[in-house]
């Protein structure tokens, strides 16, 4: 029998001391703390799925090249299919581009409070992580990001515009402004963009240094991982060397593909979500010790005050929504997805319901 | 218009000069180059797929447990579900382990040839790469791998066994000498075990750094992206911190876990496959000019000459195989999948046809 091994002297120091990513793991009947779209179009488009899965020859890999999917996405972003490149999920194009684009500094910078996960894989990467805190209003602090430019030099900004979790998007200027103060790559994460229709793609064909990424997640198709990148080809030509061969699935990319023919009923679905986002925003801004923020976004941002008491007095009622931790600032707040019209009543039921006790 | 941006220099140095992996794209009606079972099951449980299908909500994420898909791998294992984490195909698993397991000497042990994404993410995430020539009977050179332990203390080794493209499995005792020599990780990978039976599965339970890796991709599921990671639990521990929370979609959950239901099917098929590699080995022996290594996997390693000249011919009768590269010794070699009776009996007689011409 061979002595113990000592494995734990070869765990990557970035590792060691990381806690895992988790989510926790609460069963509630309605699920307001995700983002999803709350509409599953699988029954509406289930004979073109069943169509589509028939064709898949399930034992052979995936289409490495993505180009099917790569030139519907060309049609409707009218960025060129050299300039596309799919992850599995935004979160494998994050990592990648951490991966490619920290060559000079080594130092990636991003705004408190934002999407965790830029601040993960820059961790998990052994990247130095220079986080800067949104101002008053939640927008870029441009002063305090380029005082971290001049002394950092930041190979890598990631900004998601809308903003997880403060709803709000940044203001196109102060971006520009960022952009044009540094050589580094500026990632402009439009997850929630299909829920204002502001873009700031355009950007990408002025500036070298600008990556825009989109995702099917938020629009009712979380369950495929479909994330997308969209920039000038160089990028994507160097990225694309850190991108595992067959990293999107057989099904994902039949499916997507299928969602982008079908792009009408989608829409559809966004438009009734940003019609009961105003509902559900005015609806709880008269409940009493609620305010809600402004919300470009497909969730709300609302302070509730006893933040842990009203989470669970939802969850006794069988709703689930977002307790937020690791800023103070966001100490009272609770982030709620935007359901269907029957889950935002009893939402608002709910809340002041709790309110009131 | 501002300055062109030098977005260059913020290139990691890893990635700077390396190409990425490619796969020639040349379209075959019969496809023996990609080492995937030649059997879509599709058909066969095409009920069972839509029903599977049905039942998936496409607007939510994925179940970040994976926990029924690893039941019903821990039943069929033996391996306790904590023992279990799954990847968006083993190269995902490679890359994560590779990013957790590299904090001592940041060096990674791999014999040659074997498996290119060992070395690909090893060089993508900027690690120093030793490679180790097989010996004569393409088996591990313990001799010669020792060296390098005493030299370099590599934090990681990747043995595929049964081995691609080699075909052989290395001998058990040769793996349990350098398990013993280290407290590296030492990877098997033995995403083509079903072929031979042989497993090394048991080595976990007696040593701590000792990773499996199985895929579903050799066993008529390559479409899905599903590779699986067996270890003793605090090697898992680690390896899920660098885990992108949501790494496997919900179509392949499902479809995955619906395999192990019809696992007899599956298996009938890798036994006709095996029946058809003994015939197929024999019958190209047969032919002139052709040498079989003998092979404990889906594919056939053959000597054939001028390789250049025999895969072009192939693929001018419409079969595509692969040609090998990176190493002198397999210059003459081209790895062939064994297909259906019907595209081996076509691969015969355009063997034989073309050794005549």
């Amino acid at each position: 029998m061979p002595d113990k091994k000592n494995t734990e002297e070869r765990i990557s120091k970035s590792i060691r001391d990381l806690k895992p990513y988790s989510v926790p793991e609460i069963q509630c009947r309605i699920r307001l703390d995700g983002n999803e779209s709350p509409y599953n179009l699988l029954n509406t488009i289930s004979d073109e799925i069943y169509e589509s899965v028939s064709r898949i020859e399930l034992n052979r890999y995936p289409d490495s090249t993505t180009r099917e999917l790569r030139e519907k996405i060309s049609s409707q972003t009218g960025v060129p299919t050299g300039g596309i490149l799919l992850g599995n999920g935004s979160d494998e194009l994050i990592q990648m581009i951490i991966e490619c684009y920290t060559g000079k500094s080594g130092c990636i910078l991003m705004p408190k409070p934002t999407f965790s996960m830029y601040r993960i894989s820059g961790m998990v990467l052994g990247k130095e992580v220079s986080e800067v805190d949104l101002d008053e209003s939640f927008d870029l602090d441009t002063e305090a990001i380029k005082e971290v430019i001049s002394e950092k030099d930041p190979d890598l900004f990631f900004f998601a515009t809308p903003n997880n979790p403060t709803s709000n998007r940044f203001s196109r200027g102060r971006i520009v402004e960022i952009i044009e103060s540094t050589s580094g790559i500026v990632v402009l994460d439009e997850a929630y963009f299909d829920y204002q229709g502001d873009t700031l793609l355009p950007l990408i064909e002025t500036y070298e240094n600008v990556v825009v990424l989109r995702t099917m997640s938020k629009i009712g198709f979380a369950s495929l991982r479909l994330g997308i990148m969209l920039c000038k080809e160089c990028i994507i030509h160097q990225v694309n060397k850190a991108r595992l061969p067959y990293n999107i699935n057989s099904l994902s990319l039949v499916l997507a593909s299928l969602v982008y023919e079908k792009y009408d009923i989608v829409q559809e679905k966004i438009e009734l979500v940003k019609q009961e986002r105003e509902r559900l925003s005015i609806a709880l801004a008269g409940i009493n010790g609620i305010s809600v923020y402004p919300s470009d976004a497909n969730f709300l941002l609302l302070d509730v005050g006893d933040s842990q008491r009203v989470f669970d007095e939802l969850v006794k009622r069988d709703i689930l929504v977002r307790k937020l931790h690791g800023t103070q600032r966001l100490e009272n707040c609770l982030r709620i997805t935007v359901g269907t019209p029957n889950e935002n009543d009893e939402l608002i039921e709910a809340l002041s319901d709790i309110s009131l006790s």
